[in-house]
């Protein structure tokens, strides 16, 4: 297949899928979800993206209608049903079905997914961002379903020409983009904020930081500003679509570029992993 | 028909009705909505909450795909075609559809609607409230398609035997409630948080206010702490689905029901508008 959706075993093109209008998903956005890369038909990060669904959805009591290892087979066993091994996986989970009711529904939740073609950039791409104060609720660490500001701050990104949108709370506190982790790195060190409620825990940036590690730079799981942002030597911009991108640019002010040995390391030991672990036994 | 669902132009019985998988409700909640009672087959308020719509969508720069006449038009055909006119009628418009990704997509708006039997109870109702702490997003004066939190608070009012639960920011300012706007009375004047960005700005809270004004009860639409209400002479929970209900009980402890004959002829007033709007001409 082209492009797939998967919809509680019903599987079809994308594009053809229908589902139920009561599906929570259209009343209140009711629901979580994870996605990651595919190549050569290997899911990238499986574990780690799959645990982290099952807490996003135990986070607000939705149960998932089937075991960690029964959804591992099933995404597999659809992957191997595309036309191409590069691709993108999403998932989510909504929390039933029902009329209208913000209490929670009878029944079991819904399972859905998609794959699409998705090839990952290998080459480091240095790219503008822009900025914009996070007006996001207080449940960020939950990857659900409730992307309305971050859909505004995607679209003020693609209107400005620029890769992504760096959110800022009150106070200039940076925490992350609209649908990426952002870090910095300054005088050799890697700054990235806290996991609390403020941002989700990148599968990305948890590698980021474990890669650091390895190659002796130090890191600071602390806040940051929007003006060390604008002072940093690297900005350095993660998520498991597109694994590691380079800020060059911050609202139209150059910035970053200034620490390129550190900055291609880390790229180049992001990207090996994601190559190596990809690379069929 | 029993329950009504209808989607760009087609209908069906709701629990039936199928909707694109790449509609973009699915993937980030995104759309806005409204919705309120109908009696006697007629419409309550359908101008004020028509132009609260159109308002909303515009907020997030959705285009509804017809015009405010138009739309009144087909809302109006829509019910005539239910067995009772003693109905909840809900719309909501989302932004189109195709693959999942966070910049506005090609194409059309998409508009949906929903009918269900619903009867107002013209009584007074005295009821338990909760409490929680107020973690939504800062865009709460759109009525939008992300309402995790509200459907978590909800559930908490469920489970803790209670009609609905208030909700506060750090500080203890009491915004509004799950689905609900808050006000009070307190020594015959009306307090109710003004219609900010943290609050829906209710069609019942607005026809609230006038029919105080109408009273000869003095109006204060500023904000007010937990410990006001905890303190209040009245509870009043104003919704377009309930229009008006008396809070009894807030956490456990007994509240509000000190000012009968104030409470008693606000409810009348907001009642008798209901009646005498939704009796056929």
């Amino acid at each position: 297949m082209k492009e797939l959706g998967y919809y509680n075993g019903r599987i079809g093109e994308l594009s053809e899928m229908t589902v139920p209008m009561n599906d929570r998903a259209s009343w209140f956005g009711d629901g979580v979800y994870d996605a990651e890369l595919v190549r050569n038909y290997v899911i990238f990060a499986l574990d780690e993206h799959v645990d982290r669904f099952f807490r996003s959805a135990s986070m607000l009591k939705i149960e998932i209608p089937m075991t960690k290892d029964e959804l591992k087979a099933l995404l597999n066993d659809l992957v191997k049903k595309m036309d191409t091994g590069d691709l993108f996986l999403y998932y989510q989970v909504t929390r039933g079905d029902g009329p209208r009711a913000h209490v929670f529904p009878e029944g079991k939740a819904n399972l859905w997914v998609t794959l699409v073609p998705k090839k990952l950039n290998p080459e480091i791409q240095a790219v503008k961002l822009i900025t914009a104060e996070d007006t996001r609720f207080f449940h960020c660490n939950i990857k659900t379903l409730n992307l309305i500001p971050s859909v505004m701050a995607s679209q003020k990104a693609k209107e400005a020409g620029a890769y992504e949108c760096v959110l800022y709370r009150p106070g200039e506190r940076v925490t992350e983009c609209a649908h990426s982790n952002v870090s910095i790195l300054k005088d050799g060190v890697l700054f990235t904020a806290p996991t609390d409620n403020l941002i989700l825990p990148g599968i990305s940036r948890a590698r980021l930081i474990r890669a650091c590690k390895r190659l002796g730079i130090p890191v600071r799981e602390e806040p940051f500003t929007l003006d060390a942002l604008r002072n940093a030597d690297e900005i350095i911009v993660t998520s498991s679509s597109n694994i590691c991108v380079r800020g060059r640019e911050v609202d139209d002010a150059p910035a970053g570029m200034k620490d390129e040995a550190r900055f291609t390391a880390i790229h180049r030991a992001l990207v090996d992993e994601y190559m190596a672990e990809t690379t069929p036994a």
